[in-house]
């Protein structure tokens, strides 16, 4: 079967590798059909290997070359003895983590996210969605609804991130936001709070092809923060305290200071970025107004369950908007990557596909 | 009537004033009793004035001198008209902060101790508890138990900041706690943990002599952050993965980044000291294991009311050995001030009364 497989920094080749089994009761038998590139894809390309692993990795025992590919949706081609959850022609989307599989602190108490034992599909060994075919067990395989297009099913891997962080914040129906960055994982902050009936969500982007997408997005509010004086507006909008809670997408000390700032008394500034250097901080911040501090990385199965029920409840709307590009998987170093790299911000989400049928 | 009254740094002097008189139908009438001295009236003596007011302060109209203390218990002279929660002959300790009174963001939330435009009694005027007499309005009035010695009623004030970081961490019965410093707040923290049913109780703390403080008030295990690996030992006493709640009672570097490692994934770094510089932070930490980073100010209402139902209860026990040295008020800053400048590991709580007959 084809494959797109990472061997080192720029160096991804599209290869013919034996096809996956079912080997397990538990598997599924996924035929991937749409695959969002990641900026993860995009740092292992560019400085990797970062998370794909150069001596055999202790889950999968595989090393680099490794399939790519963690954001994906398929249609089940053959299940396991033991699997009722899916059968063959299912629409399905996969939560990509690779379980430790030990009574690890973390993974005991169902924080599997934050388990450092684990791994990726797509990244650490056994296969990934850039590909024909890939095996998965049926606990982390979700059922779409069958009327929604397989290329936004892709979207759900994103969309569950954001999630994540937004239940992690307890944000509740009727408190305002403040989102900084309107890349992927703002965008899909803004859709995650939007299903959370935020009352007012407030969007602090500098790039202008990005403010002009966020607006796309139906927010009440879009500061350039080269131009405006973001605490002070977002107070102004807020009734003079700030937001309930900052999300920081970007991840630079301007966003955390801006986040920590704009944030009520009580409030919290959540972070979702991954960050390249540590930030100044003042802790009299926390102090004097009573302020959280909190991030959160990746999601757990109930995020993907809880996304796709809000996608079918219409909670989560207009989500098909943040695909910016659709390529075959053959391009998606000459098309994707690229674009990525040298037209960042005119892109939220490109997408890849196996099937170049499926291309128009 | 007698007032220890501050002038300006290194200048505070025990004058005679008039007394204060009830002119509100609220007011409460008090003589205090026992008076601690916080480690503010030592700022504002040796570096101040930091709270004092220079200029008239906008609710008290007062400026310096004004009357200091703020952590005080009394026994009431005479109340107002409308006055029924306490009654002439009562022992009380006192809440001492003056509310904004406007419809503040912090305030009508309920946050009255974030509040920016409030004061302290004892700090900017109206009176305080180093004098004869003062008046406090009822609803921060709080009765103590008649059979507790007016002189821990001191204490209610400093268990009542500990207790509000307590509670607002949200600390369970079970779980497990690093206390970095052994200071004033330190201990009171140790003793609102034990009121909160804490499993293990780990202090950490590098000055031998309030090690040695400290290990009288019943704690698990007590480490020297000079020798010790904290970090390594706390994950060893709870399982592997870190305390539950770590709180910073230094607000140092060292006790930031020692206190946020050593708590477990999900868990909280939590700081009650005031800072006098930033700190370095890599958002990274809460982003990886989803840790939450809080701080909290004084306190409200309810925690002296907790407080004091937990005294009453025998939850918070042995908080007289909190207290170190007794004076009277003439010799606050010759006995008191001077022995926590230079001997400041010696004493964890100072009190001092207005009526020297009270002294052995």
């Amino acid at each position: 079967m084809k494959a797109l497989r990472y061997y080192g920094p720029h160096d991804v080749r599209l290869d013919i590798v034996s096809e996956p089994r079912i080997t397990n009761p538990n598997d599924v038998l996924i035929s991937p059909q749409w695959c969002g590139i990641c900026g993860t894809d995009l740092h292992e390309f560019l400085d990797g290997p970062i998370f794909c692993p150069v001596k055999p990795h202790p889950l999968t025992h595989e090393a680099v070359p490794v399939i790519m590919g963690h954001e994906f949706s398929g249609i089940v081609k053959a299940v396991g003895s033991s699997v009722s959850s899916v059968q063959p022609g299912d629409h399905v989307c996969v939560e990509p983590s690779i379980r430790c599989g030990t009574d690890c602190p973390q993974c005991r108490e169902g924080r599997t996210n934050c388990c450092s034992h684990g791994g990726f599909f797509g990244l650490s060994g056994w296969g990934g969605g850039l590909s024909d075919l890939v095996v998965i067990p049926s606990e982390q395989v979700f059922k779409l609804p069958e009327d929604l297009p397989l290329e936004v099913g892709a979207l759900v891997e994103p969309l569950s991130v954001a999630w994540h962080a937004v239940r992690l914040s307890g944000f509740k129906a009727g408190q305002t936001a403040l989102v900084l960055g309107s890349g992927p994982i703002g965008i899909a902050t803004i859709l995650a709070l939007q299903a959370h009936d935020a009352a007012k969500i407030i969007v602090s982007e500098p790039a202008n092809i990005r403010r002009k997408q966020a607006a796309e997005f139906g927010i009440h509010a879009l500061l350039n923060p080269q131009v405006d004086d973001v605490v002070a507006k977002t107070r102004e909008m807020t009734g003079g305290d700030g937001v309930d809670v900052s999300y920081d997408c970007s991840g630079v000390q301007a966003t955390f200071t801006t986040g920590l700032h704009a944030v009520k008394s009580g409030g919290i500034a959540f972070n979702i970025a991954i960050w390249g250097k540590p930030c100044t901080y003042n802790p009299n911040e926390c102090l004097l107004m009573e302020k959280k501090i909190m991030g959160s990385i990746g999601y757990v199965g109930q995020d993907f369950a809880d996304v796709i029920k809000a996608i079918e409840q219409g909670k989560i709307k207009n989500f098909e908007k943040m695909i910016t590009a659709k390529l075959p998987i053959a391009e998606t170093v000459s098309g994707g990557f690229s674009r990525l790299i040298h037209h960042k911000d005119d892109h939220i989400k490109i997408i890849c596909t196996p099937h170049p049928e499926l291309l128009p």
